[in-house]
Formats: C-alpha cells, sequence, structure tokens
C-alpha cells in the first residue's frame, strides 16, 4: 500500500505515520520526492483494514493499494485456465460452449420442446429458472421443486446437463439434487451469505456480474466462493447499468478479455438479459465470440409471445439454429488465437 | 399501458395487437395520429407479462408503461404519512430522529463507549453491525451472535433502540430476540428471499437502497415486505454508484424529496456511507436535514483510528455532539414546512 | 404526446389541459382507464416546448412523448442507407471500411511511416489529429497547419483520404483545403455552434458520440448538422462512461446495431479511445466487426513507446497487419447477412 | 508517479523501465515488496505523457499518478480563497449569493418582470440566456444580441449585474460589451477552444461542471481558463447524470465540500437544471446552502407555464420570496463555521 504525505505535512506527522506503519505489522519505505512525500507499507496488504485508517490522519493525502484484492481467482495464483467440466462439456477449454434455453420453466411441454430445440440446434447445456427472482412481488415467481423437476426430465430425454437458479442458501441441497450447475442472479452477485453456501456446494457455479458490480468486485464475490471450497466457478458478463436507455442494460463487451487477463476462470456471456430484445441479441451473440468469451447464455422458446417471463428477448427454435452456424463460423477463426493467449502455460 | 405502433403499420397488424389486448382481459382504446397509431390498453397493468409480449410484434414500436408497478408503498394507497414507533421514537413524524453508532459491533467496551456518547450527543437510536456484509472473504465479518448480546446490553444501558442488520433469512428469528429495528443492506436490496423473510418478521424493517438501485426498484423492494405483511417500513438513501470517483459513492440528495412525493414511508439518509470520509459526513448530514429527511444514520466511534471497519467515515463523539446542535436549528427552520408539504391530510 | 393525469385529477383540471391542447394547435384525444385518465395530443411534437408545459399544471402526472425527436436521421425519413463515398472508398456499403493511423500527427516521418503501414495493412482511410483536444492545458496540443500539411503530403504519396479533427468553427476552412473527412470529437458532441458550422462544409463529418452521450442525442447532434446542409454524416462508437474502473471508458457495442435499425447513416467504431490499451484492441476490433458495424477507426503508430498522445492504445504495424486478416474472414462471414437486414430496401 | 512492476517481472524488465525514468528527466526510486517492486519517478509529472508510456511494457502492472494534475486551481498553490468581485457583489465570500432569473431572454417584458421579482426577492445578480444550447435543432436558439440588449436595460433598471452564456469564441467580445459574468454551459464544459478564449477575456467566467465530467476534470477545465490569464472563475455544479430517471440529472451535493477542499475558487449550485421541477428545486435549494456552496443559480420566470425554455424548474417569483427567506435563516446557521473551515489562512 502506498501512503502519499500532503505538500505540507510536517516530519511529526510522517514520523507518527511510519510508526504506525510498524506497529500493526509492516515495513515503511519512505521516498521523498519535489512536491510530496510517499511511504510504502510493504507486506500482504490484503483483507486488512488496519493501514486503510490512516487515511484520515494528519498529513496524510491518500491511501493507495497496489495488490489485486484478491488471491485465488487471480491468474497470479493460477496461470492454466480453470477447465470446468460438466458431463461431456468442458467450459473454458477450447470449445465454444453454448448454454440455451428459456427464462422460465413454464410447464413440462414448454419445456421440453425447448430443450430439444437447443439440442438440435447444437447447444452444449440446457438452461431455464424454477426459482425466478422478480422486481416485482406480483410477477410470475417461478415453478419451484416443480420446475426442478421438470428439468431433470428434460436431461434425461435429451442429454443436456442443466443449469438452474438458486436463490437462498437454504434451497442449494434441493437443487443440487436435480442440477448440474447452479446459478447466482445477478443481484444476488454481493449475497454474501449465498456465496459462502454455494462455496461448499459440490457442483459448479455459474456466477453473473450485477448490475452495479466492477469486475474486481466480481472477482472478490467469485473469491469468497473459491475460498469457501468450490473451485468450480464460471464467470458471465450479462450487462450493466448506465445512463443509456435505448437498450435494458449496457453489455460490457470489455469485460470479457480484461476478466481473462485477470483470471484463469472461464467466461461466458448473455446478451439476451443485457439487451432485452431478441433481434438485437443475434449481433451481440456474434460480437461475445468474436472477442473471446469462452460461451454464451441464450435464451430459447418455443413461444416467445406467449412466455411467462422475458419473452421479447426470446429467440424462437429457428433463428437459434442459423446463430448457431455463424457462432461456429467465427469460433473457427479467432478461438485458436485466443487459446495461444489465454490458454495453458 | 400504451401501445405505440410503427409508422408503416399496416390494418392488419394493429388489429392483430386489438385482439389480443381484449384476449387477455384489456379493453383496447385506439387513438389515430398524424404519423402513429396508438393503442391504450386499459386495465390493471401491474404485474402481468402478457401486455408486454406484444412489443416483439410486427408493426409495434414500443410498449409504455402508464401506473407505477407498486401499490403498497404508494401515496396513491395511503396519503398520511406512516409513523413507526420504536419504543418511544417516532420515524416520519415531525421530529427529525437520528441513529448513530459504529458501523461495526468490535468488543462491548467499545459498543458501550459508542453508545453513551450518541445518547449524551442527543441520538433517538444505537446502531451497530453484528453480522457484516464485506467485499473480501478476508475482511472482519462481525461478531455475529455475541455482537447481538452487547447490542442488547447497549440498549438495557442506555435505552436506545437498537438497529442491526440481518444479511440471511435463516438468522431473521435470532435477530428479532435482540433488535428493534431489521436493516437490509444496500448489497441485499433485491436479494427478495430476503425480503419477503422480513416481510414475516414482527419488527420494523429500515431497508437501504443499493448502489445502483432505482427509485422505482427500490420501492418494489419495500413493495415486497409490504406485500408478505409487514407495514413497518423505513427507507434509507446511501449513495449511488456513478462515474465519479473523488467520492465513494454519489450522495443521491434528490432522493428524499423524490420518495416523500411518491412514497407515504419515512426517509432516512445515511451520509457515512455515502461519502466515506468523515468531515464530508458533517456538510452532508447538515444538507439531509435541509432537504427534508426524516432523519440520518450516521457512523460515531470513540477511537476511528482503530476501527475493525469503516473508520475513516466515523465522526469523533466531539464532533458528533456540535453536528447534533447545528443539525437542530437547521430541522427547527424546515421541519414545520415539510410537515405540511408531506403531512397528514 | 400523451398527458397522464394524476389518479385524483378532477374535471375541472382535465378540461384546463384539454382547452390549453387545443389552443396550441393539437388535437386531444381523452382516454379513461380505470385508475388514470390519459390525454392524446395529436400533432407533430418535435421542438415544441409548449405541450410538456402541463407537466407542472394541477391534476397532471407526467407527460410521455410519443416521437422521436429527430427526423432527417432517422430511417422513417430515409429507409436505404446512407453511403458515403471518399475518393474511391465508401462508407456505409457492402465493404466494412478500416480507417487508422497514429492519435496525433508528430513529425513528417512519424504520420509517413504510419501511413505507409496503414495503407500495408489494407486499411482504406487514413487518420491523424492535428488539432488535438486534451484534457490539460499543458499537454501535447498539436501540430495545427504544419499537421495538415504533413497529412496532405501523406494522402499524396499513399492515396489514402484523410481524417482529422475540428475543434473550433473558425478552423473549418483551413481544414477542409487540406483534410478529407471532419471529424467532430466527443468532447464536443453538442458544440452546437461547430455542428451548424460543419453542417455548412462540403466534406463528410465523422461525428463522435460523446462519453455520456445518449444515442438519441447523437442522433440529434447528427440532426444539427443534417438539418444545416450537410447530409454526409458518419456516427462513431468510442465508449462511453460507467461507473467500472478497470478501463478507460465502456464500449458500447449494443449501440451499433441499435443506431443501424434506428437511422440510416453509417455507423464505425473506435474501440482504441475506448479501451485505452493495444493488447484489448484486438478483441474489440473484431466484435465490432461481428455485430455489424460499417467500419473501424483504429490507432496504429510506428513507435507507440514515444507518441506523444496515447501511446498504450496505439498498434505496432505488425499487430494491426494480423487483425486486419481477421477482420477480412469475420467480414465475409457477417456483412452479407446485415446487408440484407439494413441494406437498401 | 508510481510504477508497480508485475509479480513476475525480472531485473531486465525493471532496468529498462528505471533506465527510461532517468532518460526522460526523473529519479528512480525503487522499492521491493513481498509480492511487487514499485518504483517512483520523482519529478513533476504533470502534463508529461512520456511516464505513462511505460505503460504497456514487459514486466510493467500499472502506472499511478501521485500528483493532482491542476495546479492553478489547487488549494496547495492559494490557500486563501479566491472571492470573486462582480458590481457590489462578492462572490466566494462570508455572503451567500444568489443568482436568478429566466432561463432564457424571451421579451423585454418577461425579463423585466422577472428581473423586478428576483432583485424584490433578494438576489444580487440577474441571470437569462440570450445564446441558448438546445439538444435539438428545432427548439428555440435565444434571441441573441436583441437579448443581451434587453439584459443590459434589465441591469440599468435594477442594478443587477448580469450572467449570459457564451456558446461560441467569436460572439466573446459582444457578449463581453453587455454582460457582467460569462457562463459556460455544461455542454461546452470540455471545448477547450471557447476555454482558451474566456482565459483571454476581462469578465469573470461562471464554469458548469458537465453532466459526466469528473471534479478533477472540471478543475483541469478551470485550469485551462486560469492558465490563459483569467484568475476569475466560479464553478457551478449543476447535476450528473446517472442511471436514476425519475429526476433530470442527480445533484451531486457532495461536490461542494469536495471542491472547497480542492480548490480555491467559488463554487455556487444550480438546483433547477439538475431536478427539472420547480417543487423539487425548494429542498435542493435549501440542501446547497446547508452543504456549504458559496451561491445559488436559480430559474425564476413570471409565467412559467408560458416559458419558452424550461418552464417546468422555474419557480414563480412568490415561491422565490418565500425560499430566499429560508435560505437566509440556514446561511446564517452554517456560512460562519464554513467560512472558518474554508476560509483565509
Amino acid at each position: 500500500m502506498i501512503i502519499v504525505m500532503k505538500k505540507k505535512a510536517d516530519e511529526r506527522e510522517l514520523e507518527n505515520v511510519i510508526k504506525w506503519i510498524e506497529s500493526v505489522g509492516y515495513q515503511a519505505h519512505v521516498s521523498k520526492g519535489i512536491e510530496r512525500t510517499i511511504i510504502g507499507a510493504i507486506g500482504d496488504e490484503r483483507g486488512k483494514v488496519f493501514l486503510k485508517a490512516v487515511e484520515t490522519w494528519p498529513g496524510v493525502e491518500k491511501v493507495m493499494p497496489i495488490l489485486q484484492p484478491y488471491k485465488l481467482a487471480s491468474r497470479e495464483t493460477k496461470e492454466g485456465n480453470t477447465i470446468i467440466t460438466v458431463g461431456d462439456v468442458k467450459i473454458g477449454g477450447p470449445k465454444f460452449v453454448v448454454i440455451a434455453g428459456p427464462c422460465a420453466v413454464e410447464s413440462s411441454a414448454q419445456l421440453m420442446e425447448a430443450a430439444f430445440a437447443v439440442k438440435k440446434g447444437g447447444a452444449s447445456m440446457l438452461r431455464g429458472g424454477a426459482f425466478k427472482p422478480r422486481t416485482s412481488p406480483y410477477s410470475f415467481q417461478g415453478l419451484g421443486e416443480e420446475g426442478l423437476k421438470i428439468l431433470a426430465q428434460a436431461r434425461e430425454k435429451t442429454g443436456l446437463p442443466v443449469v438452474t437458479e438458486v436463490m437462498s442458501a437454504s434451497d442449494i441441497e434441493l437443487i443440487e439434487s436435480y442440477a448440474d450447475v447452479l446459478q447466482i442472479g445477478a443481484r444476488n452477485v454481493q449475497n454474501f451469505t449465498l456465496l459462502k453456501a454455494v462455496g461448499q456446494a459440490k457442483k459448479p457455479v455459474l456466477l453473473k456480474r450485477g448490475m452495479m458490480t466492477t469486475l474486481e468486485e466480481l472477482l472478490m464475490s467469485a473469491e469468497y466462493i473459491l475460498a469457501s471450497g468450490n473451485d468450480q466457478v464460471i464467470l458471465c458478463e450479462r450487462g450493466i447499468r448506465t445512463f443509456e436507455t435505448s437498450m435494458r442494460n449496457t453489455l460490457d463487451i470489455s469485460a470479457v478479455p480484461v476478466l481473462k487477463e485477470k483470471t484463469h476462470l472461464p467466461v461466458v456471456v448473455d446478451p439476451s438479459h443485457a439487451i432485452g430484445q431478441w433481434k438485437f441479441v443475434l449481433p451481440l451473440a456474434k460480437a461475445a465470440v468474436a472477442v473471446g468469451a469462452d460461451g454464451l447464455l441464450i435464451e430459447v422458446h418455443p413461444d416467445p409471445q406467449n412466455a411467462l417471463s422475458d419473452g421479447p428477448q426470446s429467440l424462437k427454435p429457428e433463428r437459434f439454429y442459423q446463430l448457431m452456424d455463424e457462432i461456429e463460423s467465427i469460433a473457427k477463426i479467432v478461438r485458436k488465437e485466443y487459446a495461444e493467449i489465454y490458454g495453458a502455460h
């Protein structure tokens, strides 16, 4: 950590800071510049609030951290990519992975139709919500365990592993008994109780970035899961909130290469929730492949017009098939190069 | 709900939309303008996703909701102010209320000293965290039940009711047995499982706005609690996330009068978390009184330099005393007028 | 325009609004719902503030505009794509166009080397700043007319048309005498004096979106140029400002398809300014092709390490060559489809 | 400037950076920590891009500036407050100053009525736009020189000095011949050509913060004016753009104390443009006094309903009178303390 002293800080103020740094177990390394004296506090700064406290001391202008606050999620800790295996599917490896399905499980008929469609299109996994986080208490909240059972049936029929959302620590055991990957939704990205709980689960976790979450905070949320014992975490960019109102959220496409550099964890993109309108999902999905994501989370619904949740952003099966062809062509061009850049060292 | 048709929408497209509107139980009211035809769908639009679905239909340009999506939290439902009574304290009434104390309960000695200091300064309630949501898994996570016991002792000694944070539905029963007001933190503002659970609690809830929660979403989160049966909700503005980096968060001071117009629930302000530096907490606290908030949540610590959490933003007792004097003077000037504007009708 | 009355608005308030609407030349179309009465004001609402004024009248809850505020820039006014011809180059047509070069013209040697490099890589146009908008008055402000002369020489040697920035209306005549396309920088996107002035110029305008500009505002700024008589406008997405600090700006990749739907003007992307680091420019450039942009604006510098401006985001020539190959491969996959979606009708 | 090396940077990479630092005229001060080596580059870093260039070098993780990039605007350069004298009015001194008037000059009758009203209420200066920056080319663009003449007449009749906006460098001479203070609007805050031009003017400048300008950038824009020779600059907070849509802009009230600490220049607040609705202007104006602003810019219109620009946010005279009383009462409580904190040293 670097402590920058004020221009007019006097010797006594400087000495007080140095004494404090040493008293909490760091070495102080003083560097006198022309306009400022700065002090390097040498030691492991993570998780320590003591040093930060000097920010309000007389003579101190600011305190600047040097290290990223996450360890286990960092590429410094693990250079090669984490590849997550779910059945026959490998996420984070050379193959681009598509996870598709409806926003919510509405009925057995709807899910089966969707499941067979996404399988036909070439998707590797099936998504569908049984427990739905909805902004309004008056909206459809999901089928609950009944939905989980339908998902498990769809897996049986299609062979596709299943991803579904967990909203509460007390539901994890139940959901784990049906699903293959536990999804943490954007609104729970800093629900630390839930993060710790899925950190003790046996199944991989798909962690969605919140609308307001910086990449550093996302990695800190992943760190909660990793530090609790579960090293199978997939990160998902799904759009952030900005001043722009002509689309639902702003897909932060740059998050993909920036995350790939910072972390060994796989990164997927959810364009459906980001943009909220199916016709814009198509170009964004292609951009996600081109930018180097490891996979996509896409909403496909056999009858979007009658969907109970997020119909406007769901693709009809035939549009999904066409998209999958283009995705494959772009992946061929870019995946090899990205594997070299981010690949096993 | 208003459906705006595209300029070139043809008669068949218009008729399809009208038929759909009527088929889901609304009346369609068509209005042909010079450049656009618009259709009013008359009926209660809340919680219904069906109408929204036409957004992607041929010929439809956009769908605009007319009603706010919340009911119970709205001033239309209840004109007079909700006044929340906690012991002798009334929040939302004519008196300006200050809730003060340290960020985290660290020890019995620390909390007792803080509690007596805030009481001496004139605070009405004591705050302090026993369960702490921290961005980093390596930071101090709170004393847990031990912290709750210390809070309860402080209440016994000072007579001040106690506000403390709830992070998990499974902790509510425990926390209710010690605390007087249950706080929902900013990061849990859309943890719907938790909102429903405190909606079934007996104690009032202090609901903090998230860093990127719109006022409408905040009111929808309050609606979750109200709809679950708990009508004792206090809203708290605590700074939002913006592009500006010279302060921790941007205190959205305008949220106070805008909320007071939209809802009957009391609104308090937490300048300490918003700005993150004690010297700026002082002017912001005065601004919060002047703008018409019903109260303040302020961090006071007997020894900020050694605080385990958020030391830089905590006031020393003597600064708190002086602030309380100024708050009282400003409250005298403005409270009466605000009571007339927002008061019982 | 739609005027939504308050739930408790009485008949007299409703009549006052209707009378006003009619008095300013519109027809009022009343629609009584269960909870609200809404009034459609039929007529051309653009540029009229009179109707907006009723927003503060007794009984009025809100006023909602129906039409977009721009006309000439809208696809409703012109369905086919605007194709802008600069020498042999066509922007907005089937071919993907790359405009490349250094941030600033620093010397004849530097620009010539850059110009030959970007030509070798297959760029269609040369970019380079002679007048530089810099946040700090102490930073390099550009070579001015000397820089323009160097740009003109480079065009002569390479045959590449030249794009350069205009910062002031009084410089337009001078810059037009040297350059082929006039660039308006992000910070001048709402410098209306300058927009009107380039609207009277003879050369095409490349209009960059501001860091804070909504797509609607960007189209309004284009409208200023179009309405002043210049119909040759290229829009450029270059990153917006958000809460995320791990990159310079957030490239709003979704802006491309959303703009392509709203307007007939060509849309290009500048990933270099958006992300600020050359290694991330590579994946973002590929994403821009995949998402359907008409072209790219990319910084290439023969010696980024010694660049006087924006070195860290500039590509070395050899990296640019490799990128151009990948861009071409992706363009082959996606351009034809986008031409069908957005193409001439 | 601090250069942080990567964990795995080797000796050769470190030496390359050190050599470079020394070659561009700085001293390198190396500090080896447990996980990172950091290098302090000692020297005046302002306006130098050379050091920044090492950001992309092998082995370098990041480059962190230590000094603020502005000098003349900094309290380090000038400790006492800058007090700006306009006629009898002093801005930045002990007295709180109110600048009021209509958004646009519409006619002699309208402006005279407004001018006498604001004088009656106790305002110290008159505001009114003759050249209006409007998002739409179809909106009322102001009366131009005719408007300036009307403003000058109002000054003659009321004795109030006049503030009006400058949109173009070529208008400065004309406007200076009529007005007392030159206003730079939010959209021109980084129009560097204009900033340099008003830097050479003789009249004080009221510089509005842009909707997405950081405080550091605002101070850099002030620095442009100061560095061009005009040391009479008043800063104005007028709301920033955020994700929140229930108000026009988010008034960044914290900007006031943060700016007062960083700079010696006076800081005023414009609540009218921030919030956009007159009823919310009242509480925000009071908050601005309480937080320590030096003054207010408020829109007052004799007939807001028929205003050609920004009617909904304008106060009627009688509401303005009442507000002025409350402002005075709050100013009495807080001004003295703020004068002590920020006052002459």
